[in-house]
């Protein structure tokens, strides 16, 4: 029996904390799925494929993890790949009730699949994908804070 | 001397959880007004119309309990219509503080109204109109958390 | 239908949160009782008699307002006296939980007894019985704070 | 590779919310370890050899839990059982903070061994065993609140 | 060595609780510069010209107060300023976390400038410029919670 | 005008923590009492000379820095010491809600006394006295957490 979770989000774009994350994952499943939702109601900074583009080099050395997108219901989503859970970073008391509410949501539509919680390392308790855009528009460098890859299209992204 | 409470709102639309509130209100007031707060800022899902439509086809039924729409200061429309409470439900830590300032300010505004807060049955602790607008246009199932008359107008929104 | 809510408490001791708590019930309610709950796992500052005299001090004038006490359970109390509402005052996120916990606790144990939240005035936000034994003890004057045949007992205490 | 979980506890007594989170658990790991936390500073209601009792009764049919006991860091039981998580359940926002605080210490003290939150069934949201003793103390009905073996043996001790 | 300290915001409109803090802060510093944000992103009530005028205005008589703006990261700005402080107010749960990470995050790219908070007086700690912009444009009476010369320039606003 | 700051607590024993909000005071004051508060109705783990030791030691090369105990109220102390400021860590959200009472009662008692709250560093957001005793008695590895000579004497308590 395999065990597969599924790590959603927007990702627009991936950070450490997103990494740090996924890191956690590994030891506790057989299988991470990174996904990202395709939401038409938001105007990312970064398209679909740039996000996958960027998740993909950021977890391309990482074994048993994967990158992928749905659209839809989450729950769907996880139980048409067969995984058993999702999981979710937690930061601060603010997330804490969304994610509960998200939680127990996805609990009602699909009882079967459990929302594991992880907290990320201290360094990234307060790193979000909005704070990281705020500080590179206004020229702030961030090179700590995002993958590499990442650093690169932000800067790209300023210069236009 | 009468006592009437106002249960004011966006009910957009009237989800399971204004519904049990409402029937807490009942036994504590000789009159409970459920009413829309005309925003014109904001965008609905559902016209004003709708709105009132779901709620009147909600309370029907129930004794003492009327429907109606209000534009300007909340406080201003409880003065005309003689009330002595504001009824708001209180479902987590993030409401809480939010209803607090609103509290406050209504006070300054009208000190002879009293805000009384209500705690929604736990089932509808995380329930709220935004959630269930956006289960339901992902294609989810949201049955067990609109009144009937609801959930029919949500599907037929989301086959346009 | 006669409409009675009680306002339970240790009152150890009644500070002037409680007395504007009491006060913004009466034009909500037909009676408010305010019950001392007996409770002998803790030890007061001020006996059960000292505790029961202050009330009645301080809301000797005050029309359809009685002092009580009570032991076991407050919802047993309640529907003995055949209140149909039980008053908490919410003043920090803290409390708020606490309170929902207890609120919650006891719908289960009496369903038809509802627990209503007011909010005291700004300016006793952030103030308890716990605080103003701590500010008496150590010299402080709180004479702002209770009523002032509290400030003479707090005194009185201090000296022995 | 087989994963092991430790869900630590004080278990004064075992309440329905901790079944809720055991049975949660078991989908996601090969083996769980329901483990009491022996505290001389604290004096518990149940002996451990009471609560070890209610807790192998409760999990009696359950394959792949054990229950057992562990004085001193919890880091180093888990390490000793060979265990990769710590399970915590996830109640309120005050719970939140002080289990975030525990699990960065453990992560200080054993970085690879994750603290795992889980969600409780909302109807268990704001269960404690200190509420159930609380309320059974004072008379209440706890039955739905606690397995029937603990109930039996919180009415023995409520006659002493 | 003088001591200067930033206290930046939208400003849109300064409030009375602006004005606390700002007098707060002139006992802690030799210097105190109130400095706007220039967001491009956000679409304010007024426009910067008249934020600066009614800040100008409410700040006149104060010693050792000055009004400015700046563009892009507030620490390079404190840096350029000699600054060794930023101000912010403290007034509930939600900010308190916004406030943390922002800190945390301009901690991180100026580890010399220290952000300090403050808490504003109890009358004005529910107090935002969004609930007076709300209020106003409901026809509410704000006179008790901004500076006379806001007072005159909201109702401007609202007569258009 | 020299500006003088009290940093009080109960330091049983002082932590890194502590260490690290003393290093952030001194950019922004003239001079910092670290200031043992006296409180007879506590048992420390540490006498009140073993604390003023561990806080010498501590604190022995830092410049404008000194060591002091009080009894009775803080403001009052902090008016003696002609003080403008009291110093406060904030933490947590718990801790927050807690400061904020603790600050406004202190303003009620001394208007012309400020207190200023400072965000230790990331790595020490959840780091308390307790958690270190605790920890300590329980077996574990402190080192990174408190200075030097905590340390040694926390070792020797745990081996009486």
């Amino acid at each position: 029996m395999r065990r597969h979770a599924i790590y959603p989000g927007t990702f627009d774009p991936v950070t450490n904390g997103h990494v740090d994350i996924v890191q956690r994952c590994r030891p506790l499943f057989d299988q991470v799925t990174v996904a990202v939702a395709i939401n038409q109601s938001k105007t990312p900074l970064f398209t679909l494929d740039e996000r996958m583009d960027m998740l993909r080099e950021t977890f391309a050395g990482m074994d048993r993890v994967e990158v992928a997108s749905f659209e839809g219901l989450l729950v769907e989503y996880a139980r048409a790949k067969g995984a058993r859970a999702i999981i979710r970073g937690l930061r601060a008391v603010s997330d804490f009730e969304f994610e509960l509410q998200m939680a127990l949501m996805n609990r009602r539509l699909a009882g079967e699949i459990e929302t594991v919680f992880l907290m990320p390392s201290e360094e990234y308790t307060y790193l979000s994908s909005s704070i990281v855009k705020a500080v590179s528009r206004a020229g702030g460098d961030v090179a700590a804070l995002v993958p590499a890859g990442v650093l690169k299209r932000l800067s790209e992204k300023a210069q236009r």
